[in-house]
């Protein structure tokens, strides 16, 4: 039985439609951030509530070990707003060229702050115990895309002249850094 | 001098941005939900944070007394995303002409529901203690309409023999309702 | 043979399209007025013109028999402008929160009035003649919600405690409410 | 005092607008179609309702005398949808390149057609008697091109040899054209 | 096999996109621009590249013979924007009613030019060689209309009386320039 | 006078408007490629057409030093095509997480390759002379985010230890990449 991908997703007769399809259950779990980055995303988008179909909104929970961070990244199709529900974040986005002004305050808890569509943003753990946001994005399906893992870890991956010149740093260093991931 | 609006809000001058300007404090402290409908809405769109302008995107904190309710209301403009924080929800909405049927559900700590633009949706605590949903707008300016406000205690009021044939009850009735807002 | 939803509709091939996609007939027949609201509303959407499938646009057109009325209701996907063809109609909507202000208005035949997106509004036969109104609708299926019917009965109902708190009344008046429809 | 274009029209201060923002009157008069072409357009759009700003919808009526014609035309920014209010009416869209295919049909009182977005179409009254339609269109500002007077009557003309070999005539004929407007 | 039609073209699975599906080769290939205009377009739309779906944007290039012409068209979907690549264009645009205003300029290598949405527009090569334009559009799909053979040359044809009139010229007239094509 | 900002930009008076607001000329001349990454963007957006605004589309010249290359980078509001005019070019885009897949193709003369909105993408001169690419974007104002730039040189810089972490590696060697800029 083949599957229709349509802009991404295609709708169920609404005749059909039953009140699971509008939801999701889980997101009061924290995400497991015992990882590198510490920190962990989840998140709650058409691929998880099919109601959101085509409805321009969706949902992620952040968890951030102690020092953790939700590294720099962007969503090529949302703009997000995002509030610290425990703990404190420092918390940023630079402006694109040619300024590449840095916007960024420490948040405690019930602070919001923005991050405007495609800018490149993170979240950093700065208080001494984990730390958890809640972000709303403005798409059925945002996208992410790490920064870091993007540049160095995709696959295959971008030949490392190319890095090597766009940091104007040495192979070897490019080279090393590939090898982390 | 003159303020400008345009689609609600003009932008200003992009060199003269402060972080401030996409930043909000206070979505941690409980609104005061000792009214008639035991609930309390803290908004944060462009209202709140001038940098949401043209974003499509907002967010919203309710709060539940014990037995509250955010009574039947639609967002003219915004589909809604909405998570529970604290305490138990019974939630639903009711689909257009000519099905009006309602899709409901009793949403506990985590769990996330979506309600489409435009229909009636409502939200009641259902359990034993207070309770609180974080809500995502697709909108900068989503707008909200309580449902029982806008018919029965607009300014000026709406006829009572408009809203007694549509509701098709007496005129004393409405005369009634009006009379408690 | 599946039929496929795809934001509601799919598109035809192009290379079969035959002239009846763009075509409805009969909105110069009267609908059936002859019921509790004393009007009929005739929609001519994508449902009945396949072509109109991603336009933007629809069209209806309402009859009022003598003091019958378009109950209050909203559009969750369009706004409308409403031209009188014959009669008089007393017309109006009502702002979003907290303001909710009335805008109302009597229109003789060939004034026009615009209903912004979402908001609530509602037509009424103030002449002693029947009425006719041509409506268009910025969405090929804009979805109507009268709000008597989806409140007070929708399938299955929505708790008469919710309701009753919501209207600030007491639960048999809700429940007599309901008996109705 | 400087007035401002912003995508054509600047809003204003909501709580200063008033009932009169969302209203036009008039449309029940026939415009005066004693003219070559043998018909007249009366718009309502955010030119005559400035209500009308941002919401994606407008209206018009159009008469046509005995044999007269809204001549070959196109809406830059609008799809349209037509019913025919009095008399016959024989209309007509003609698709793009390559098939340039044309669809065509005789409307009689109560026939609805669409006419797609930027497509040259036409109506001709081909009944014995005037004709009404009422059209909306699928922005608060279509605009309108009327094929014949933009290439021919320009300000300043397209010059002439290049329309021959557009049309493929000697320029003698787009000379003695030109003359007519 | 069936093939699906939603807004045009449906996505593949995008576990199965290739590299190939966002690739087009050729367009340094001078279109055959012997024909009665002396111009040849190129498209690269969603027809040529499956992975411009969605995307909102398309490319052409565009070859002129000594002499030769884009004659006067419109995209009905798309803005375009044209820069000179080889050789000398006079261009245009004609606003809509009433003004009919006519933009043009002599363009040459490297300059710029943009033809707003909708609006009836054409180069024209006014050197004394051939010349190159590379245009791109806001549109997976825009569209083109060439108003001569939208007007004269449909299939079925545009009854002549009605091109008549609208020209404002004997229908022999017509008649001659239908034949042409 | 001050100066207004509207998502951007204001319209001015359309009875105003001439032609050179539709104009822009030296897209022929090559830009300075003369630097460290070995290439030069010239932009055709709405800072330098103002007939631009609210069209969806701009235009950009790029020149390629040999060995050049226009670095990893990102267009927060637009997809991009763009066409090899001189020269041979290795170019890539990769998806978003998880897979970070890299799509990556030598183009020759004449070959045409897309750019999802939001994807970080490059181009690189592989050839042994210069290479020019016209490129299109779908935005009046697309927004340029070169990654290393925004990552590594933002004002103020994003603290090193987050890009340490963030690139897993050591802090000297971020505050090594941080000062070549």
């Amino acid at each position: 039985h083949a599957i229709l991908f349509v802009n991404g997703f295609a709708c169920k007769d609404p005749k059909t439609a039953v009140v699971e399809d509008f939801y999701f259950s889980g997101l009061h779990m924290a995400g497991n951030a015992s990882n590198k980055q510490g920190s962990a995303v989840t998140a709650v988008n058409v691929a998880h509530i099919a109601g959101l179909n085509t409805l321009g909104i969706s949902l992620a929970r952040v968890d951030y070990a102690r020092y953790g961070q939700n590294p720099p990244h962007i969503h090529p199709r949302a703009s997000e707003i995002l509030t610290v529900v425990e703990g404190s974040l420092y918390v940023g986005f630079v402006t694109s060229n040619l300024e590449n002004k840095l916007f960024s305050k420490v948040l405690n808890q019930g602070d919001v702050f923005v991050f405007p569509q495609g800018l490149i943003h993170f979240q950093c753990n700065c208080g001494t115990k984990k730390a958890i946001a809640i972000a709303a994005l403005s798409s059925k399906n945002p996208g992410v895309i790490t920064i870091a893992n993007a540049v160095f870890a995709s696959k295959p991956s971008i030949k490392d002249d190319i890095i090597a010149k766009a940091f104007q740093v040495d192979k070897k260093i490019v080279d090393h850094i590939q090898a982390q991931f």
